[in-house]
Protein backbone atom coordinates (compact mmCIF):
# COMPACT_ATOMS: atom_id res chain seq x y z
CA UNK A 1 0.00 0.00 0.00
CA UNK A 2 1.65 3.26 -0.84
CA UNK A 3 0.65 6.63 0.06
CA UNK A 4 1.09 6.15 3.92
CA UNK A 5 3.63 5.89 5.89
CA UNK A 6 3.94 2.45 8.10
CA UNK A 7 2.25 2.62 11.53
CA UNK A 8 -0.66 4.00 9.19
CA UNK A 9 -0.80 1.44 6.96
CA UNK A 10 -0.18 -0.77 9.75
CA UNK A 11 -3.07 0.22 11.56
CA UNK A 12 -5.50 0.02 8.25
CA UNK A 13 -4.76 -3.49 8.11
CA UNK A 14 -5.69 -4.23 11.90
CA UNK A 15 -8.43 -2.08 11.84
CA UNK A 16 -9.92 -4.01 8.52
CA UNK A 17 -9.61 -7.10 10.74
CA UNK A 18 -12.73 -6.10 12.65
CA UNK A 19 -15.97 -7.21 11.25
CA UNK A 20 -17.99 -4.55 9.08
CA UNK A 21 -14.43 -2.71 8.24
CA UNK A 22 -13.65 -2.30 5.06
CA UNK A 23 -10.45 -0.39 2.97
CA UNK A 24 -11.88 2.76 3.58
CA UNK A 25 -13.57 3.16 6.83
CA UNK A 26 -10.12 1.70 8.38
CA UNK A 27 -8.37 4.26 6.29
CA UNK A 28 -10.73 6.79 7.96
CA UNK A 29 -10.50 5.34 11.71
CA UNK A 30 -6.71 4.89 11.13
CA UNK A 31 -6.41 9.07 10.26
CA UNK A 32 -8.77 9.73 13.33
CA UNK A 33 -6.89 7.82 15.18
CA UNK A 34 -4.07 10.64 15.43
CA UNK A 35 -6.67 12.75 16.45
CA UNK A 36 -7.51 11.09 20.15
CA UNK A 37 -6.17 11.82 23.19
CA UNK A 38 -2.47 9.39 24.15
CA UNK A 39 -4.09 8.26 27.61
CA UNK A 40 -7.41 7.05 25.08
CA UNK A 41 -5.15 5.90 22.82
CA UNK A 42 -3.15 4.05 25.94
CA UNK A 43 -6.32 2.75 27.82
CA UNK A 44 -7.15 1.06 24.17
CA UNK A 45 -3.67 -0.60 23.79
CA UNK A 46 -3.93 -2.41 27.41
CA UNK A 47 -7.75 -3.36 26.81
CA UNK A 48 -6.48 -4.88 23.53
CA UNK A 49 -4.16 -6.72 25.34
CA UNK A 50 -5.57 -7.84 28.54
CA UNK A 51 -9.27 -8.76 27.07
CA UNK A 52 -8.15 -12.37 25.84
CA UNK A 53 -6.74 -13.38 28.93
CA UNK A 54 -9.14 -11.74 31.28
CA UNK A 55 -12.44 -13.16 28.95
CA UNK A 56 -13.29 -16.30 30.02
CA UNK A 57 -16.93 -18.63 30.00
CA UNK A 58 -19.29 -17.82 33.20
CA UNK A 59 -18.79 -21.88 34.75
CA UNK A 60 -22.69 -21.76 35.64
CA UNK A 61 -24.19 -19.78 32.23
CA UNK A 62 -21.53 -19.82 29.88
CA UNK A 63 -21.80 -15.89 29.30
CA UNK A 64 -18.67 -13.90 28.90
CA UNK A 65 -17.21 -13.28 32.51
CA UNK A 66 -14.10 -11.83 34.06
CA UNK A 67 -14.66 -13.65 36.72
CA UNK A 68 -15.34 -17.55 37.44
CA UNK A 69 -19.42 -16.68 37.67
CA UNK A 70 -20.42 -13.84 35.75
CA UNK A 71 -22.45 -10.91 37.14
CA UNK A 72 -25.49 -11.85 36.46
CA UNK A 73 -25.16 -15.50 37.99
CA UNK A 74 -23.78 -13.84 40.89
CA UNK A 75 -26.07 -11.52 41.73
CA UNK A 76 -28.50 -12.51 44.52
CA UNK A 77 -30.99 -10.03 43.40
CA UNK A 78 -32.30 -11.69 40.35
CA UNK A 79 -35.56 -14.23 40.12
CA UNK A 80 -33.81 -17.60 39.99
CA UNK A 81 -36.87 -19.22 39.26
CA UNK A 82 -36.75 -18.54 35.46
CA UNK A 83 -34.09 -19.10 32.63
CA UNK A 84 -33.66 -17.46 29.38
CA UNK A 85 -32.00 -19.53 27.40
CA UNK A 86 -30.25 -17.95 24.20
CA UNK A 87 -27.73 -18.19 21.41
CA UNK A 88 -25.15 -15.81 21.82
CA UNK A 89 -23.40 -13.74 24.46
CA UNK A 90 -24.86 -10.61 22.88
CA UNK A 91 -28.37 -11.88 22.97
CA UNK A 92 -27.15 -11.57 26.72
CA UNK A 93 -26.35 -7.97 26.02
CA UNK A 94 -29.36 -7.37 23.85
CA UNK A 95 -31.95 -8.34 26.60
CA UNK A 96 -30.23 -6.77 29.22
CA UNK A 97 -29.96 -3.36 27.84
CA UNK A 98 -34.33 -3.30 27.49
CA UNK A 99 -34.48 -4.51 30.75
CA UNK A 100 -37.36 -6.92 30.43
CA UNK A 101 -36.04 -9.95 32.18
CA UNK A 102 -34.99 -10.52 35.44
CA UNK A 103 -34.02 -13.82 35.54
CA UNK A 104 -31.01 -15.77 35.08
CA UNK A 105 -29.47 -16.87 31.25
CA UNK A 106 -28.22 -19.92 29.69
CA UNK A 107 -25.90 -19.15 26.80
CA UNK A 108 -25.80 -22.44 24.40
CA UNK A 109 -22.61 -21.19 22.17
CA UNK A 110 -24.53 -22.05 18.94
CA UNK A 111 -27.76 -24.04 17.89
CA UNK A 112 -28.23 -26.65 16.43
CA UNK A 113 -27.77 -27.55 13.11
CA UNK A 114 -27.57 -30.79 11.67
CA UNK A 115 -26.87 -29.89 8.20
CA UNK A 116 -23.40 -27.68 9.25
CA UNK A 117 -22.86 -30.72 11.42
CA UNK A 118 -23.32 -29.01 14.98
CA UNK A 119 -25.31 -31.52 17.17
CA UNK A 120 -26.62 -30.94 20.84
CA UNK A 121 -23.31 -32.27 21.82
CA UNK A 122 -21.23 -29.08 20.40
CA UNK A 123 -23.19 -26.45 21.93
CA UNK A 124 -23.73 -26.02 25.80
CA UNK A 125 -26.74 -27.86 26.55
CA UNK A 126 -25.93 -31.00 28.74
CA UNK A 127 -25.70 -29.24 31.67
CA UNK A 128 -29.11 -27.61 31.38
CA UNK A 129 -31.36 -30.50 32.70
CA UNK A 130 -28.75 -30.50 36.19
CA UNK A 131 -28.98 -26.80 35.86
CA UNK A 132 -33.01 -26.63 36.17
CA UNK A 133 -32.65 -29.15 39.13
CA UNK A 134 -29.90 -27.33 41.21
CA UNK A 135 -31.25 -24.19 40.99
CA UNK A 136 -34.76 -25.08 40.90
CA UNK A 137 -35.95 -23.61 38.00
CA UNK A 138 -39.80 -23.31 37.44
CA UNK A 139 -39.97 -21.66 34.06
CA UNK A 140 -37.79 -21.87 31.09
CA UNK A 141 -37.92 -19.41 27.97
CA UNK A 142 -36.10 -19.97 24.85
CA UNK A 143 -35.09 -16.49 23.48
CA UNK A 144 -33.87 -17.82 20.52
CA UNK A 145 -33.83 -16.43 16.74
CA UNK A 146 -36.77 -17.80 13.98
CA UNK A 147 -34.95 -20.23 11.88
CA UNK A 148 -34.60 -23.83 11.43
CA UNK A 149 -31.19 -24.40 13.43
CA UNK A 150 -33.60 -21.91 16.14
CA UNK A 151 -36.43 -24.02 15.84
CA UNK A 152 -34.93 -27.01 15.80
CA UNK A 153 -32.88 -26.06 18.90
CA UNK A 154 -35.93 -25.33 20.79
CA UNK A 155 -37.68 -28.68 20.03
CA UNK A 156 -34.67 -30.74 20.97
CA UNK A 157 -34.61 -28.13 24.74
CA UNK A 158 -38.57 -28.83 24.77
CA UNK A 159 -37.96 -32.53 24.25
CA UNK A 160 -35.20 -33.53 26.97
CA UNK A 161 -36.76 -30.94 29.55
CA UNK A 162 -40.02 -32.39 29.33
CA UNK A 163 -40.01 -34.68 32.08
CA UNK A 164 -39.21 -32.12 34.32
CA UNK A 165 -41.23 -30.10 36.35
CA UNK A 166 -40.71 -26.66 34.67
CA UNK A 167 -43.30 -24.33 32.43
CA UNK A 168 -41.25 -23.96 28.88
CA UNK A 169 -41.90 -21.49 26.49
CA UNK A 170 -40.36 -19.44 23.79
CA UNK A 171 -40.41 -15.64 22.90
CA UNK A 172 -43.38 -14.95 20.16
CA UNK A 173 -42.28 -14.65 16.42
CA UNK A 174 -44.40 -12.11 14.24
CA UNK A 175 -44.68 -8.41 12.71
CA UNK A 176 -42.39 -6.18 14.32
CA UNK A 177 -43.77 -2.97 16.18
CA UNK A 178 -43.27 -0.25 12.93
CA UNK A 179 -43.01 -2.57 10.56
CA UNK A 180 -44.31 -1.81 7.09
CA UNK A 181 -45.91 -4.84 6.28
CA UNK A 182 -45.02 -4.58 2.38
CA UNK A 183 -41.11 -4.44 3.52
CA UNK A 184 -41.67 -8.44 5.29
CA UNK A 185 -40.23 -11.23 4.41
CA UNK A 186 -43.22 -14.38 3.32
CA UNK A 187 -41.58 -16.25 6.59
CA UNK A 188 -42.36 -14.10 8.80
CA UNK A 189 -45.91 -13.34 7.70
CA UNK A 190 -46.58 -17.01 7.29
CA UNK A 191 -45.72 -16.81 11.32
CA UNK A 192 -47.49 -14.06 12.05
CA UNK A 193 -50.58 -15.64 10.45
CA UNK A 194 -50.00 -19.01 12.08
CA UNK A 195 -49.54 -17.75 15.93
CA UNK A 196 -52.52 -14.92 15.30
CA UNK A 197 -53.97 -14.26 18.47
CA UNK A 198 -57.76 -14.18 19.10
CA UNK A 199 -58.97 -10.58 19.92
CA UNK A 200 -62.46 -11.24 20.43
CA UNK A 201 -64.65 -15.00 20.29
CA UNK B 1 -23.56 -0.67 30.93
CA UNK B 2 -24.92 -3.63 31.92
CA UNK B 3 -24.77 -7.04 30.42
CA UNK B 4 -20.99 -7.38 29.19
CA UNK B 5 -17.73 -7.87 31.82
CA UNK B 6 -15.62 -4.52 32.14
CA UNK B 7 -13.07 -5.02 29.68
CA UNK B 8 -15.73 -5.87 26.86
CA UNK B 9 -17.49 -2.53 27.63
CA UNK B 10 -13.84 -1.03 27.96
CA UNK B 11 -13.33 -1.81 24.27
CA UNK B 12 -16.83 -1.08 23.40
CA UNK B 13 -16.11 2.54 24.74
CA UNK B 14 -13.01 3.25 22.98
CA UNK B 15 -14.45 1.66 19.20
CA UNK B 16 -17.33 3.99 19.77
CA UNK B 17 -14.63 6.50 19.53
CA UNK B 18 -13.75 5.74 15.59
CA UNK B 19 -15.45 7.87 12.94
CA UNK B 20 -18.73 5.85 12.16
CA UNK B 21 -18.89 3.03 14.72
CA UNK B 22 -21.71 3.14 16.86
CA UNK B 23 -23.15 1.06 19.80
CA UNK B 24 -23.70 -2.23 17.87
CA UNK B 25 -20.82 -2.21 15.52
CA UNK B 26 -18.64 -1.28 18.08
CA UNK B 27 -19.92 -4.12 20.18
CA UNK B 28 -19.57 -6.49 17.37
CA UNK B 29 -15.87 -5.39 16.74
CA UNK B 30 -15.41 -6.01 20.53
CA UNK B 31 -16.76 -9.79 20.21
CA UNK B 32 -14.63 -10.14 17.03
CA UNK B 33 -11.41 -9.08 18.98
CA UNK B 34 -12.24 -11.60 21.63
CA UNK B 35 -11.13 -14.22 18.33
CA UNK B 36 -8.05 -12.45 16.92
CA UNK B 37 -4.69 -13.80 16.93
CA UNK B 38 -2.62 -12.85 20.17
CA UNK B 39 -0.12 -11.23 18.00
CA UNK B 40 -2.41 -9.35 16.42
CA UNK B 41 -3.53 -7.72 18.76
CA UNK B 42 0.04 -7.46 20.29
CA UNK B 43 0.60 -5.76 16.79
CA UNK B 44 -2.23 -3.69 17.03
CA UNK B 45 -1.88 -2.33 20.63
CA UNK B 46 2.05 -1.04 19.21
CA UNK B 47 0.53 0.50 16.69
CA UNK B 48 -2.21 2.55 18.09
CA UNK B 49 0.87 3.82 21.11
CA UNK B 50 3.26 4.36 18.77
CA UNK B 51 1.14 6.06 16.03
CA UNK B 52 1.02 9.66 17.24
CA UNK B 53 4.68 9.86 18.20
CA UNK B 54 5.98 8.29 14.62
CA UNK B 55 3.79 10.27 12.52
CA UNK B 56 4.44 14.06 11.87
CA UNK B 57 3.87 16.28 8.82
CA UNK B 58 6.70 16.26 5.93
CA UNK B 59 8.54 19.31 6.19
CA UNK B 60 8.09 19.80 2.24
CA UNK B 61 4.64 18.64 1.32
CA UNK B 62 2.74 18.71 4.60
CA UNK B 63 1.82 15.02 3.66
CA UNK B 64 1.84 12.52 6.77
CA UNK B 65 5.59 11.13 7.08
CA UNK B 66 7.36 9.40 9.97
CA UNK B 67 10.78 11.02 8.22
CA UNK B 68 11.45 14.70 8.43
CA UNK B 69 10.64 14.41 4.26
CA UNK B 70 7.88 11.77 3.23
CA UNK B 71 8.61 8.85 0.26
CA UNK B 72 6.71 10.94 -2.31
CA UNK B 73 9.16 14.39 -1.72
CA UNK B 74 12.24 11.93 -1.14
CA UNK B 75 11.78 10.20 -4.35
CA UNK B 76 13.82 11.11 -6.82
CA UNK B 77 12.40 9.20 -10.05
CA UNK B 78 9.17 11.21 -9.37
CA UNK B 79 8.51 13.96 -11.64
CA UNK B 80 9.58 17.33 -10.17
CA UNK B 81 8.72 19.90 -12.47
CA UNK B 82 4.46 18.88 -11.31
CA UNK B 83 2.88 19.50 -8.54
CA UNK B 84 -0.51 18.59 -7.26
CA UNK B 85 -2.05 20.72 -4.55
CA UNK B 86 -4.92 18.45 -2.58
CA UNK B 87 -6.51 19.09 0.99
CA UNK B 88 -6.04 16.34 3.28
CA UNK B 89 -3.53 13.60 3.25
CA UNK B 90 -6.47 10.97 2.31
CA UNK B 91 -6.66 13.03 -1.28
CA UNK B 92 -2.86 12.10 -1.41
CA UNK B 93 -3.48 8.18 -0.71
CA UNK B 94 -6.74 8.46 -3.29
CA UNK B 95 -4.21 9.54 -6.06
CA UNK B 96 -1.55 7.25 -5.38
CA UNK B 97 -3.81 4.46 -5.27
CA UNK B 98 -5.37 5.19 -9.03
CA UNK B 99 -1.31 5.89 -9.88
CA UNK B 100 -2.29 8.52 -12.40
CA UNK B 101 0.30 11.18 -11.27
CA UNK B 102 3.78 10.75 -11.04
CA UNK B 103 4.64 14.66 -9.82
CA UNK B 104 4.49 15.72 -6.24
CA UNK B 105 2.12 16.95 -3.68
CA UNK B 106 1.19 19.94 -1.67
CA UNK B 107 -0.78 19.22 1.17
CA UNK B 108 -3.16 22.51 1.98
CA UNK B 109 -4.42 20.77 5.12
CA UNK B 110 -7.36 22.67 4.77
CA UNK B 111 -9.81 24.79 2.44
CA UNK B 112 -10.17 28.15 2.67
CA UNK B 113 -14.13 29.25 4.22
CA UNK B 114 -14.40 32.41 4.86
CA UNK B 115 -17.88 31.59 6.59
CA UNK B 116 -15.75 29.41 8.97
CA UNK B 117 -13.58 31.49 9.66
CA UNK B 118 -10.54 30.18 7.94
CA UNK B 119 -7.91 32.44 5.98
CA UNK B 120 -5.20 31.45 3.71
CA UNK B 121 -3.28 31.73 6.65
CA UNK B 122 -4.77 28.90 8.50
CA UNK B 123 -4.17 25.91 5.87
CA UNK B 124 -0.94 25.38 4.30
CA UNK B 125 -0.43 28.15 1.32
CA UNK B 126 2.27 30.44 2.72
CA UNK B 127 5.33 28.23 0.93
CA UNK B 128 3.49 27.19 -1.70
CA UNK B 129 5.53 30.27 -4.13
CA UNK B 130 8.69 29.71 -2.80
CA UNK B 131 8.26 26.02 -3.15
CA UNK B 132 7.36 26.63 -6.63
CA UNK B 133 10.22 28.75 -7.55
CA UNK B 134 12.85 26.57 -5.06
CA UNK B 135 11.66 23.44 -6.76
CA UNK B 136 11.24 24.32 -10.50
CA UNK B 137 7.74 23.58 -10.82
CA UNK B 138 6.26 24.04 -14.22
CA UNK B 139 2.72 23.37 -13.81
CA UNK B 140 0.36 23.26 -10.55
CA UNK B 141 -3.05 20.98 -10.40
CA UNK B 142 -5.12 22.09 -8.06
CA UNK B 143 -6.92 18.49 -7.20
CA UNK B 144 -9.53 19.81 -4.45
CA UNK B 145 -13.09 18.64 -4.08
CA UNK B 146 -15.76 21.02 -6.25
CA UNK B 147 -17.51 22.76 -3.36
CA UNK B 148 -17.76 26.56 -2.57
CA UNK B 149 -14.73 26.54 -0.32
CA UNK B 150 -12.61 24.38 -3.56
CA UNK B 151 -13.55 26.89 -5.60
CA UNK B 152 -12.02 29.94 -3.08
CA UNK B 153 -8.91 28.21 -2.71
CA UNK B 154 -8.36 27.06 -6.07
CA UNK B 155 -9.25 31.01 -7.21
CA UNK B 156 -6.58 32.31 -4.39
CA UNK B 157 -4.10 29.92 -5.35
CA UNK B 158 -4.05 30.66 -9.39
CA UNK B 159 -4.30 34.70 -8.21
CA UNK B 160 -1.23 33.84 -6.08
CA UNK B 161 0.78 32.20 -8.49
CA UNK B 162 -0.32 34.44 -11.74
CA UNK B 163 2.90 36.37 -11.82
CA UNK B 164 5.16 32.95 -12.12
CA UNK B 165 5.67 31.26 -15.12
CA UNK B 166 3.47 28.56 -14.05
CA UNK B 167 0.47 26.42 -15.77
CA UNK B 168 -2.04 26.23 -13.55
CA UNK B 169 -4.99 23.93 -14.02
CA UNK B 170 -7.37 22.51 -12.10
CA UNK B 171 -9.24 19.02 -12.29
CA UNK B 172 -12.63 18.70 -14.84
CA UNK B 173 -16.02 18.35 -12.49
CA UNK B 174 -18.78 17.01 -14.11
CA UNK B 175 -20.32 13.77 -14.57
CA UNK B 176 -18.93 10.66 -13.42
CA UNK B 177 -18.53 7.64 -15.91
CA UNK B 178 -21.31 4.42 -15.25
CA UNK B 179 -23.06 6.89 -13.40
CA UNK B 180 -26.85 7.17 -13.74
CA UNK B 181 -28.48 11.24 -14.86
CA UNK B 182 -31.13 10.70 -12.71
CA UNK B 183 -29.20 10.23 -9.39
CA UNK B 184 -27.08 12.95 -10.10
CA UNK B 185 -27.33 16.32 -8.08
CA UNK B 186 -28.58 19.82 -9.92
CA UNK B 187 -25.19 20.92 -8.99
CA UNK B 188 -23.38 18.34 -10.82
CA UNK B 189 -25.25 18.52 -13.82
CA UNK B 190 -25.24 22.15 -14.03
CA UNK B 191 -21.45 21.79 -14.12
CA UNK B 192 -21.60 19.27 -16.46
CA UNK B 193 -23.56 21.60 -18.89
CA UNK B 194 -21.04 24.79 -17.87
CA UNK B 195 -17.48 22.57 -18.72
CA UNK B 196 -19.54 20.85 -22.25
CA UNK B 197 -16.85 19.88 -24.05
CA UNK B 198 -17.03 20.20 -27.67
CA UNK B 199 -17.42 17.01 -29.80
CA UNK B 200 -17.29 18.71 -33.30
CA UNK B 201 -17.52 22.07 -34.66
Amino acid sequence: MTGYPKTITNLIECLKKLPGVGEKSAERMALSILELDDDVLKFFAENLLSVKDKIKRCSICNHLSEEDICDICADKTRDNGILCIVEEPKDVRTLEKVGIFNGKYHVLGGLISPLDGITPNDINISNLIERIKNENIKEVIIAVKPSIEGETTSLYISKILSDLNVVISKIAYGVPIGADMEYLDSLTLELAFDNRMKISE
